[in-house]
């Protein structure tokens, strides 16, 4: 089969190949275009006073900085840090909102690899202090979004440890997680889905009492 | 006088001396002091489960990136940007916390200059969110610090529209604002001064109703 990638083209190999096309084994772009959506729809929530949330910065080490006069510093030598914490963070009618955004070209399940543990610990940090926390999932064959909560994110993860799936079904996911649905303004509404895991957790909170 | 620098010698001149201690016009890593005893404070209390604050990275604006095979990617030019919202943003008790810190060499009075407008809007849209936000101020040659209140800041900030003074007194600080304590672990104890933000914001808002 011929794996024909999103330039129309099967991927060249070679050294500038992999620069503007990164081949299968790359994860740089990862979730770029599912990324860029909700950028904007932040964007717009933000304009509108809906709500105050944004991606954070990719953290880089810096090495070497050069400070010509008259001018900007220029960064000379850095490298990519892996993030301590997850990407997208803010505040929607009082609540502390926490989220990692992930594609996947799977069909049938959300691979558990495209976590890691300190992104998992985070977010079971940021629970236990009561905010909202869920993993923003693009099933992107499928042109599917949900929201799954963090606490069935993590309970997933920490099944692996005792012979648990290291994926978690779509099935599960449509049970478990609230799907985001396409809009025109903005294209990803997902404030709504962010609304039933509000109720939901409060709901849960009450029980608990 | 003579000031000595934290490594206990006066800056040397030259190219080499200014990258690694920046003179007095670079404000390159001015409230480093600051931010450092912030950092050290939140990782102190997330490793005792308290708060998760963190500050976020340094945007980077990437211009020239390296792939060397079989090794990590390379940064070799890419600027600094002005960062769109504060540097610190987190959770705790439940609460959206977000500020920035800022240190000053003053000793009457806080320049308001020391933020920038998009800084102001961005604590304003949070407040108006339910977040609970202020700037963290340190006055390096008194050794004190104090939490303002972004109301207060915003006030002040607006106030110099309209003939204001550009400056927020100490006295004025020592007034509206919330002190910080020194501590052991850690050794800036702020959420203790948080807890009074928190309780003024909550009366505040059953004052209204």
């Amino acid at each position: 089969m011929t794996i024909h990638y999103p330039n129309g083209q099967s991927p060249v190999p070679g050294q500038a190949a992999a620069k503007a096309t990164p081949g299968p084994t790359s994860f740089a772009d990862r979730g770029m275009t599912l990324e860029a959506e909700i950028n904007a729809s932040n964007d717009y929530y933000l304009a509108t006073g809906q709500a105050v949330i944004h991606k954070k910065p990719t953290p880089i080490q810096l090495v070497k900085v050069d400070y010509p006069k008259r001018s900007a510093a220029v960064v000379r030598e850095a490298y990519f840090r892996r993030p301590s914490t997850t990407d997208y963070n803010g505040i929607y009618r009082g609540y502390y909102i926490d989220f990692d955004a992930k594609e996947t070209r799977n069909k049938a399940s959300f691979p558990l690899k495209n976590f890691h543990q300190h992104q998992i610990d985070h977010l079971a940090a940021c629970l236990k202090q009561g905010g909202i926390c869920f993993a923003f999932i693009k099933f992107t064959r499928l042109d599917k979004h949900f929201l799954l909560p963090a606490s069935d994110l993590i309970a997933h993860w920490q099944a692996q440890a005792t012979g648990g799936k290291h994926s978690i079904p779509l099935a599960v996911i449509e049970q478990t997680g609230v799907p985001v649905a396409y809009g025109y303004h903005p294209r990803l509404k997902y404030l709504p889905a962010v609304d039933q895991l509000i109720a939901r957790q409060k709901g849960a909170a009450s029980n608990e009492q």
